[in-house]
């Protein structure tokens, strides 16, 4: 199921509370363009900063608008009472799978994160997404322990931090994991700029955040890929390279604000407090660029 | 007010619960002792874990016990509205300082980190100990950040993560920042085996993880750096040498939590899911450095 394109929308906030027509627009855009699968609620859905009240809300209105696209969301959460009630609500509203990041405020040990894992997915009816995020947790999964914990029944998908730039590396490590994975388990990439070095080093998804404002391109990349043409997939990613590097400096989620302000399809500082979209010079630079790469 | 000792106790958890009789012996103990404030419901009280009851209640619990010894506690959540409502139930309690780290999901940059201390001390009618943990936030303050923001009224007190390891780089830099704060801001050290350095390079305050379970040796330390006598409060730290490695492989917390079951004074398992105190063979050894530095 978590194969190809995964999209993952914002989670608009405006004056501190969602603005659910935005967001259902979001998904009616990725809907018309196709997606083979919506992450809503994810990092770039602000999971972290909404109540439960609000994270059910949002993953129902994400399911409600799918229209058979299958809808994932994160149910990561500090307290495990949070992640099982968040991970029940998401059940009932319809998701097809759920995703989850080691969260924690102190770092947690390997030891700790497999216990949650172990523990968390005992309690799940839908197949979970391993998510490596060391960017937010502090904790940075050995290829061993992602191995140990995808063998748990209930895991369906890793979602990798990063892959070599070298692509004989990159290819080596796939193959490695893949060889030591359940075969039911895909391998996804995130981290934008790497979609292209990650499918071609043969990942099965992009857990893409660009994917959920600018979904055609982002399909446009994946259909190359998965139909075997990494050069083509490669050039579309390098036409992109001047947002790349506005990712890499600014984090994807202020840009790509910043960017859903551009096209006036959110209203001005849609993320939540004290969270910044890009403005002044730095979102003028990132129009220019939006417009270069023909994304408005 | 925050100067001297400042002790951070556990807040022990039994089956998903505050155990609040085993709280409040660890109260007891501090008042006991005599320390200078109770940093309760801190990073070492777990409480970035507890519900928004639990942390009023705990504050509550230890305001009632501390017999008049200021109690400050921290007040860090992911979301704004959840900050101000601590900090409010915080001020009813009777606390007589609140601390709190840049906690975020996303890390945060600098002028985000701003935005959040000037929009949160706006509320707040007691002082604020600004909290730089680079481990559990993701974000580290530069000296000219903690300047800025120590300007902000309400500020009363900077707890560093970390002070030079070479004495005179260390004296420049707390004499540097000594020089651009207000008067009314002390300075303090954490990472308890940098107290000793801490204070020598010009500390007021030790915000100690340590003190919370073990004051004397604690206080013993301090009341020596505060009479000028670094060379003994040195020779103290250590001594205790051995317990500042397990506190660097394993973290503090974990290692005092198992401190707390060994001296009998907490049931087992006494920290949040998934977090978990030393066990077997690293439980052993920190038996044996415990009574082999004469704390057991």
């Amino acid at each position: 199921m978590l194969r190809g394109l995964s999209a993952f929308p914002l989670t608009p906030i405006t004056n501190n509370n969602v603005d659910e027509a935005a967001f259902v627009h979001l998904i009616t855009n990725l809907v018309a363009a196709g997606v083979d699968s919506i992450g809503a609620v994810g990092s770039t859905g602000s999971y972290a900063y909404l109540t439960r009240d609000e994270r059910r809300r949002v993953t129902e209105l994400a399911v409600q608008h799918a229209e058979g696209i299958p809808v994932l969301v994160s149910i990561g959460a500090i307290r495990l009472d949070d992640v099982l009630a968040i991970a029940e609500d998401a059940q009932r509203a319809g998701v097809k799978a759920v995703m989850m990041a080691p969260v924690s405020y102190q770092q947690l040990n390997a030891e700790e994160v497999y216990t949650l894992y172990d523990t968390v997915t005992r309690h799940l009816s839908v197949p979970l997404c391993l998510y490596d995020n060391p960017a937010t947790t502090g904790f940075a999964f050995t290829d061993d322990l992602l191995v140990e914990i995808a063998a748990l029944p209930a895991v369906c998908s890793i979602k990798l931090s990063a892959v070599s730039t070298d692509p004989t590396k990159g290819k080596e490590r796939i193959d490695d994991l893949r060889a030591r994975l359940p075969a039911s388990v895909t391998i996804g990439i995130s981290g934008d700029w790497q979609a292209a070095t990650g499918f071609a080093a043969g990942c099965d998804v992009w857990y893409s955040v660009i994917g959920g404002l600018f979904p055609e391109v982002s399909l446009a990349l994946t259909r190359a890929a998965q139909a075997g043409n990494h050069r083509l997939a490669g050039e579309l990613s390098d036409q992109l390279e001047p947002l790349w590097q506005l990712f890499r400096i600014h984090r994807s989620l202020r840009v790509m604000a910043a960017a859903a302000e551009i096209l006036g399809v959110v209203g001005p500082s849609c993320l939540p407090f004290p969270l910044r979209p890009l403005a002044g010079e730095d979102k003028e630079h990132l129009h220019a660029v939006l417009k270069s790469t023909g994304l408005v």
